[in-house]
This record gives structure tokens, C-alpha cells and sequence, in this order.
């Protein structure tokens, strides 16, 4: 193995590492990330979802807002997330707006499902149509939001993302 | 219009409300949320991303968590979700994991692009299979990741969500 393998594999076993102390102590679900940009870990975080009663609050979103802060930016990229499971929907969207450039991961989402965690069936629901999901979704009053986003379009000062 | 109906949309024109001020403050893109139960505003938020250098920071998901910490509860059941736009898939799924019952919006994901928002190209990365999405994604270590999933499943004081 060479020596880029190698590091990689050591920053994998800092997200395991971090999986096992969150749940050892009682955080949250057993999962660990850690955010490295030129060979340098700039963020990690373990899923505290339990402990600090945030639903937001798992592995890879606590590395990306710990990332961004050290950082003091909301743009990671050049940067490689290293997950200990594969990013549920929600933070694999994050690590898009985070422009986070590779993710490794160990376990996978069916790996997750098969010890009581979401991750699959949330994955499911993106593949239905608004109207066959799990949960009731309506549009209504567009014609009044539609007028935020015309002064959005029409603003000169704005910072886009 | 009965009286539900017009209690649904102030709670929207709250949203669209808060798209806007976040939008002028300079806070982020024009985008706000409102998490009602039992009628009433439990949580709120717009979108932060710029002002906080936080790539997570959408409106929905200032809302979530503003909503958890009131309550004291990882679990938002029984409550409801006003978008001024509809959810990107960061903030979808963050609605599924905290058990939000019904989702209302304004704009879609396609309006969103139009002003210059990658939720709608986002979704379509959700569609591909992980090798021919634009990012790199690479599997290692599962074996030792694995060690921690099987510890969770035979954990016995653990707290699901």
C-alpha cells in the first residue's frame, strides 16, 4: 500500500474512532466523520443527536459546521470527508452545498438499516413522486414567495452559494 | 376559505416574511421557515448560510433545530413545516429525521434554479448510482466500521431515533 492509502485509511480510523466514543458515551447513533483539506483534519464531529436534541445533529453536519468555522468559510473546497457510514440523504446534501470534493465511507446505508436507522427508507421517499410519499406535502401561496425570489434575482449586492 | 385554510397561510406569509428579511439583512438566500404544532410557531428561521459561514445554515434547518431546543426534544411529531420553497434534499431529509408531519411550501425546486439555487441539480445527483455522480465516492475500512454497527446492535441502553 503506499503512503497516500495509508493516510487515508488513518483519517477512516479517526471516524470510527469518533463513532464508537459518541456512542460509548451516550451522544447519539454510532456514527463518526472527520473533514481534512491538505493532508490536515480542519473538522470532525460524532452524531449527537441524543445528547444535544437536534435531529440536524449527525457526524457529518457537526464536521461540516466545525469545518466551516475553523475555516471561516461555508465554501470546504479542496476538501475530503471521510464518513464512518455512508452520508444519509441529508448530509450527502450538505457535503454538495459544502463542495466538499470525495467522500469515503466504510459501512454503508443498508449496513445502517439493518441496525434500526432510517437511512434507506428516507432514501426511498426521494425516489417518489411529491404525491406517493410518506408525509403529506401541498403547495400553496407561490404567487407571494415568487416575489422574494424576483427581488433575489434583481439584487446587486448579493453572495451567492 | 374556512378558518384552517386561512390560519395555513399566515403561517406561510410568516415564512415568506422571513425569506425576505433574511434576503435584505444580508443573512443569506431568500429563504424562511416556520415549524408550527398544536398551532402554534414552535421554531423559525432563514437562511443564515453567509452571515454564519455555515453551508448547513438553510431555513429549514435553523427552524428544526430552533424547534428541537424549545421543546426539549430530538422528536418534532405531530408538527407541521411552512417553506417559502420547497425543501432541498439536505433539508427534505432533515424533515423526515425529525418526524415532521406535513410539509407546506411556496416556490419549487425548479424556481429555485431559476435564480441561480442547485437544490434542483442536487436532486438529480440523488438519482445516479454513487460511480457516476460528480463527486468521488470510495469505500474502505468496512470491516472496522462494522466493529462499532455490531457493538450499537447489541447495545442495550441505547436511545433510537
Amino acid at each position: 500500500m503506499n503512503n497516500l492509502n495509508a493516510e487515508k485509511e488513518n483519517f477512516m480510523r479517526r471516524a470510527v474512532e469518533l463513532s464508537d466514543f459518541g456512542m460509548e458515551n451516550k451522544y447519539g447513533g454510532p456514527f463518526g466523520a472527520v473533514i481534512v483539506k491538505d493532508g490536515k483534519i480542519i473538522g470532525e464531529g460524532f452524531n449527537k443527536v441524543v445528547s444535544s436534541n437536534d435531529p440536524t445533529a449527525h457526524a457529518e453536519i457537526v464536521a461540516i459546521r466545525e469545518a466551516s468555522k475553523n475555516i471561516n468559510n461555508f465554501d470546504l473546497s479542496g476538501s475530503i470527508i471521510f464518513a464512518s457510514c455512508e452520508p444519509c440523504p441529508m448530509c450527502l446534501a450538505a457535503i454538495y452545498w459544502a463542495n466538499i470534493d470525495e467522500v469515503y465511507y466504510a459501512n454503508t446505508k443498508k449496513d445502517a438499516d439493518k441496525i434500526g436507522f432510517r437511512d434507506d427508507f428516507i432514501y426511498n421517499e426521494f425516489e417518489k413522486i411529491i404525491e406517493k410519499r410518506d408525509k403529506k406535502f401541498c403547495q400553496i401561496l407561490r404567487g407571494e414567495a415568487m416575489k422574494v425570489f424576483d427581488s433575489w434575482a434583481s439584487k446587486q449586492d448579493k453572495v451567492e452559494y
